[in-house]
């Protein structure tokens, strides 16, 4: 597919020149959209989810919408390990809510080791239908949680602010700790090889939650696992198609400001920097061997339009033009933006960043 | 007051060489020590705050039970804001609720530029009776919120994990926004010349979510005010007692990884770093002109002590001796945190960074 690993952000994540800066959106398909409302009255969160065709019409209203650069599968963080034998729920208002958290190594060792192939087949099957829709208009995004934010809703039970159970289970029985990482990782690599093989044309780790550690405990305790997945899809990857067609692999979280130095060391391609950090500082510290994507506040969006171009100029100034920059907020887009914003957003971002 | 000014912390602060590293903790007094949950079990949470005997008596409990090197006033943040008109209640296991949140420019007018010589009366009492009992053991650190951190408590109507409201009106309301931060940074001020004429030897401003805001935005919407706080709190103390005895004054928040060059222009002596960046990569950040306080994760504190040892142990390391560092966590102690390694980490600290 030439035209395909030729596209903006494709060459963007390699570090090669474009004639414009790639853009999109993190969450962006979701209730902001009216078209994406109208589905959601009719169905709940995981039928969307597991639905092929729901998801992959839902994949394609921003591609519809605005002038993006990719798709990103529609799809959540969490399914996956239901296959492990959790009990996920989403309470109205509540977020997700798994029933049955892990709190010993007793719960780590009965998890099922599943094969994502079989427990996340629907996710597979809306890339493939994805991709036919898509054909070579802009690459796929597939995604999955990385270790530690998956582990700490696995540990929480749900959302959390301080995650002190899941520290105080990386402190008091790191042999559990290291237990439950492990398994993770494996579903995870897995997972992410199975979207590839169905046609995603990069893979983003979200790793949302990892800035509630001191760098220290991140080295320690989290960093092995994320060298394991992206080496694990690195090699399966190259076995399949040759090393020219691999992947890119994004690596994104948010208060990771002072963790950059240790990011260099994770093997992603692109890392995905919060907007807690300017988008230069961040790059300086990672260095030149990496793209980088953001990383504009999505709260941004609900100011007047002034201050959101100041604001996304700022970003694209700061990027300076050098090869390697993708367009995106800092996380994912808020439920009530404004939807023009969106909109008016992507096409700032071509026009401002155009070369020609 | 010439033993105190040469107290290790205060030596510090300005950069001075010490014998070893001063130590004191963030919310050193509070539910994990049984001293003060007896007191808890017969008043409400601010019963013990306006009560300046029993406000007194809880300062100096962490005094009496470790080896430290500084005391806090046992206060709150918000407590200030009622004599603005808000109405503040602590509601069990929920934390703050302000029951009037500001919502508008015409809220913001409303409010009352109180004299917290009147208003927070109760707190300068207990300064007062708690420097008599310290004498010249140990100094006394006042505190006080910063504008952005009581100003989203005020318009979220307690805390938040997003503070939404607060940044749309700072985006859209950017009149009422300033306004608003203006009354705060004049409340703040008068609040901390109060306690140091009271008798306070130091003022720590708790800017605990500002770390919420892009750099940008934090430049544009929060820093100008920090700065005049900090320069009027110096102006008066430089009138009343000469520069050479000016108390020094900290500024912490939370999640600033991302932000350590803006705060070179706070004005500060000493600036709190959270656990989220190491040591010496912040105090590189902030150059040399700055003293650091920090930054031990407060969950540390539930690992085994061989862990809690290396990490604070680490933490000295990157401090490397250099004249400037007060060892402290990087956010105030956790509720159940066990008061055994309390002490334990206190003791730690002198030994391991004694030059004797």
């Amino acid at each position: 597919m030439p035209e395909l690993h030729t596209s903006r952000f494709l060459r963007a994540c390699r570090r090669e020149p474009t004639d414009r800066t790639p853009v999109w959106f993190m969450r962006q398909a979701g209730r902001y959209m009216p078209e994406y409302r109208a589905i959601r009255a009719r169905h709940g969160f995981l039928d969307m989810v597991k639905t092929p065709e729901l998801a992959a019409e839902i994949t394609m209203q921003p591609v519809q919408a605005f002038d993006i650069d990719a798709a990103i599968i529609y799809a959540d963080i969490l399914p996956p390990l239901e296959g492990m034998g959790l009990h996920l729920t989403y309470e109205q208002g509540e977020g997700p809510v798994i029933h049955n958290p892990i709190a010993s190594m007793a719960d780590i060792a009965a998890l099922a080791q599943p094969d994502p192939r079989e427990t996340v087949a629907y996710t597979l099957d809306a890339v493939r239908l994805v991709k036919r829709q898509l054909g070579e208009r802009m690459p796929l995004i597939g995604f999955s949680g990385a270790p530690f934010t998956l582990a700490s809703y696995a540990i929480e039970g749900g959302g959390s602010r301080e995650y002190r159970r899941t520290k105080q289970l990386m402190y008091r029985e790191p042999a559990a700790w290291h237990a439950l990482m492990g398994k993770r990782a494996r579903l995870i690599s897995d997972y992410a090889i199975a979207q590839i093989e169905a046609g995603a044309d990069a893979i983003q780790l979200f790793d949302s939650w990892a800035g509630a550690l001191a760098p220290a405990d991140y080295a320690a305790f989290v960093l092995p696992y994320v060298q394991q997945v992206i080496a694990a899809i690195r090699e399966s990857a190259a076995g399949e198609q040759g090393s020219a067609s691999n992947p890119p692999i994004i690596y994104f979280g948010t208060g990771l400001g002072g963790m950059y130095g240790l990011l260099r060391q994770s093997g992603a391609d692109v890392i995905g920097v919060d907007w807690r950090s300017t988008l230069d500082d961040a790059w300086a510290q990672l260095g030149p061997g990496f793209a980088v994507q953001g990383n504009l506040d999505p709260h941004t969006l609900f100011a007047p339009w002034e201050l959101i171009e100041r604001r996304a100029a700022d970003v694209l100034d700061r990027a300076a033009g050098r090869p390697g920059h993708i367009f995106n907020l800092g996380h994912g887009i808020l439920t009530e933006t404004p939807v023009e914003n969106v909109a008016r957003l992507a096409n700032l971002v071509h026009e401002y960043s155009s070369t020609s």
